[in-house]
């Protein structure tokens, strides 16, 4: 494995410490599975009466863990979760199903809890058979030294070619009491929406029924884990879960819809976690040297304004043109073009850093190259096109693609 | 412009000589837009009666050139095919038009035809203006010179990121008669299919009216230009013309159907045709170091079987690993998985270089990767998969990623 091990450029400054979260216990373990010297196991326990919602990649040749969480999200319940890195358990057939159910039964054994309320998510390379003996050999010791601290190490835990661990915290305010939202992610790679490539868990002490998580968790995904791409690729093993460990007896009253006002501050709260862990993903994405925001505006639906905005975030051509600090907006219009999605072509505009470079279907008259050269050099790009056929829009995030990109995949065994 | 002149080392060791076609004379010229040194335009003069075909691209945002011969294409008649290499004159709003008018003008006056008989393209550089100028005040001497010698200084002509000209040639019966089909192209990066990103002009002596000519051209694009892609872009000038010199005299009589069986061994013709120069267009994909052959068998239907052929030739992870020379099946799975087609991930295989790695699912027992080194280290890379639902297929073409390829995309404005 030839990950450079340096952080990345876009990595943020400082690492966020998370306060404790009730109900939620955290422990990190060694499986050297395929990693040595650095924990590459991570459990979570959780509270009797935790709800849990989830959100799983689409693809159609998605891993063995995705299967037994698919299969279990409707009980609306959890107990543990676990996850290891280093191997995906992904195209593994028969056997990956049996290391599944292994991990649960050893899991459920050591937790004192029923295996349907295991979670198990797995990263790492694809298609070769994930044993489950080290993992479940440690499973009774780290129930023993489970805290509630140690969220750096948990994001930590869980990384495979992430160069930075990356964790988000908010609160918000349900029915007069204080709550807290703590999130982990990891993903550099393989990344795009439906769903964006990675593992996140989200950990809440609010008291939410799994139905109203379940909505919460969906809507809130589809602006920040689905409105990002690293390389257009979706792994086999996306898992995003949301577990809320509050008291039964602490529910609101009369709670029958996501869009109760009362929960208003706390879906902002969700939002802007999943926001934070999704741009962190980007900053993170393999050989990223830029951060990209492409806004496309004046489209005729979300849909329709996601799709071109996503066109242009997985242009090859845009993205190395954005890695060679080139303004060519020429590649953005193609991009435009290729989406298949209504553009009026003579009235399109181009915006890079606020500049308007191009207007009514050609470049801008007003506009010199030496305007946005500074914008360029930087390491936050951002990109506005009105399409100029309606009024819906939409925002990805992205990251350039640069020779590292390339030192990285022609590399690692993912 | 940094772009390395060297040729690709995919491409043919000696450059084909191609006969001369009855009704076609051609000649090239120097206008200096934006190369020096080198012909950058080429006029191709057609006898009066020559039939003309065409597909253009389907962006949305396509150039003024593609927007002419859209109009002109349902006319079926030909007498000049006008094109310029280094400005694509795409999104360069109403000047751009006026730029075509002017030229097709100049170009009927010098040709002694109508100015609807004139078909033009341009490629390179969006967004910036085109002066017709320099092009206009050529056209009376390419008249003077133009013969029906020099094919490979027409390929040449055309040329952009290119780093070889492109040409093909072929023969069939017709009725008892020998045709010939010539045929030019140019392409390197934005090539993707729906179209493939690419200028290409075919050229016979056969005697075969406009309607069935389009069909002919439309059946063969299908498995040869639509069937390639190096970097998923598709850009604004995509443009296939395909011109019939033969006499009307000549036409077979009662010929209703491009399926009629004396067509048969001409499209068949056509086909090779157009797939060699389809081969020779990811031959030259920026910065491509092997060719590879993805073939999708056992899909639901031929539409199913391209989209996976498609998803896996066009993800970054596929490309730099095999870039890498590793045969990483894990992410042809991944990209089986992310193209959303149906799948049987339990029944799936996977073979490379003819070597079956995957089998049923997870990785074939037998398979040790040191059989396929050899093979993952030579020019050709073979995938195939078998997605074990159906019986349809279909092969798609693509290149690796590598550093070339961001080398010439940050640095060239294209």
């Amino acid at each position: 494995m030839a990950v450079p091990s340096s952080p990345s450029p876009l990595a943020p400054n400082a690492q966020l410490r998370l306060p404790a979260i009730k109900g939620v216990r955290l422990a990190v373990g060694e499986t050297a599975v395929k990693y040595s010297g650095r924990p590459d196991l991570l459990v979570a326990l959780l509270d009797p009466g935790t709800s849990i919602a989830g959100v799983l990649t689409r693809s159609k040749t998605r891993s063995a863990p995705v299967d037994w969480c698919a299969a279990n999200l409707p009980r609306g319940t959890a107990r543990a979760i676990i996850v290891n890195a280093g191997n995906a358990n992904a195209f593994t057939g028969r056997k990956g199903q049996s290391t599944v159910e292994a991990t649960v039964k050893a899991a459920a054994s050591a937790f004192d809890c029923a295996p349907q309320d295991v979670y198990v998510a797995s990263t790492g390379v694809i298609g070769e058979p994930l044993d489950p003996a080290p993992i479940t050999a440690v499973l009774a010791d780290l129930a023993q030294v489970a805290s509630s601290e140690g969220w750096q190490k948990a994001a930590s835990a869980i990384m495979t070619t992430d160069t930075f661990a990356k964790s988000a915290t908010a609160q918000a305010q349900i029915g007069g009491r204080t709550v807290t939202i703590n999130g982990i992610a990891k993903g550099s790679g393989m990344i795009a929406p439906d769903m964006a490539t990675m593992l996140s868990f989200i950990f809440t002490d609010a008291a939410i029924p799994p139905g109203i998580l379940q909505k919460l968790l969906t809507t809130a995904i589809a602006t920040s884990f689905n409105a990002i791409t690293v390389d257009g690729d979706t792994s086999t093993s996306d898992t995003v879960l949301l577990c809320a460990t509050g008291d039964r007896k602490q529910r609101l009253k009369n709670l029958r819809s996501a869009n109760d006002p009362r929960l208003r501050q706390f879906a902002k709260a969700l939002d802007q976690v999943l926001r934070e862990l999704a741009h962190l993903i980007v900053r993170d994405g393999e050989g990223a040297q830029k951060f990209i925001a492409v806004t496309v505006k004046g489209a005729k639906s979300t849909v329709a304004a996601r799709c071109i905005a996503l066109a242009i975030a997985n242009s090859p051509l845009v993205k190395t043109a954005i890695a060679g600090e080139d303004a060519n907006w020429g590649r953005i219009v193609m991009a435009v073009g290729k989406s298949g999605e209504a553009a009026d072509r003579d009235r399109l505009s181009v915006w890079i850093g606020g500049q308007r470079v191009a207007h009514n279907g050609m470049a801008d008259p007003k506009y010199r190259e030496t305007q946005i050269a500074a914008h360029m050099q930087g390491r936050e790009i951002d990109i506005i096109v009105d399409v100029g056929v309606g009024k819906a829009q939409f925002t990805v995030w992205t990251c350039d693609l640069t020779h590292r990109y390339i030192d990285i995949n022609a590399d690692y065994r993912s």
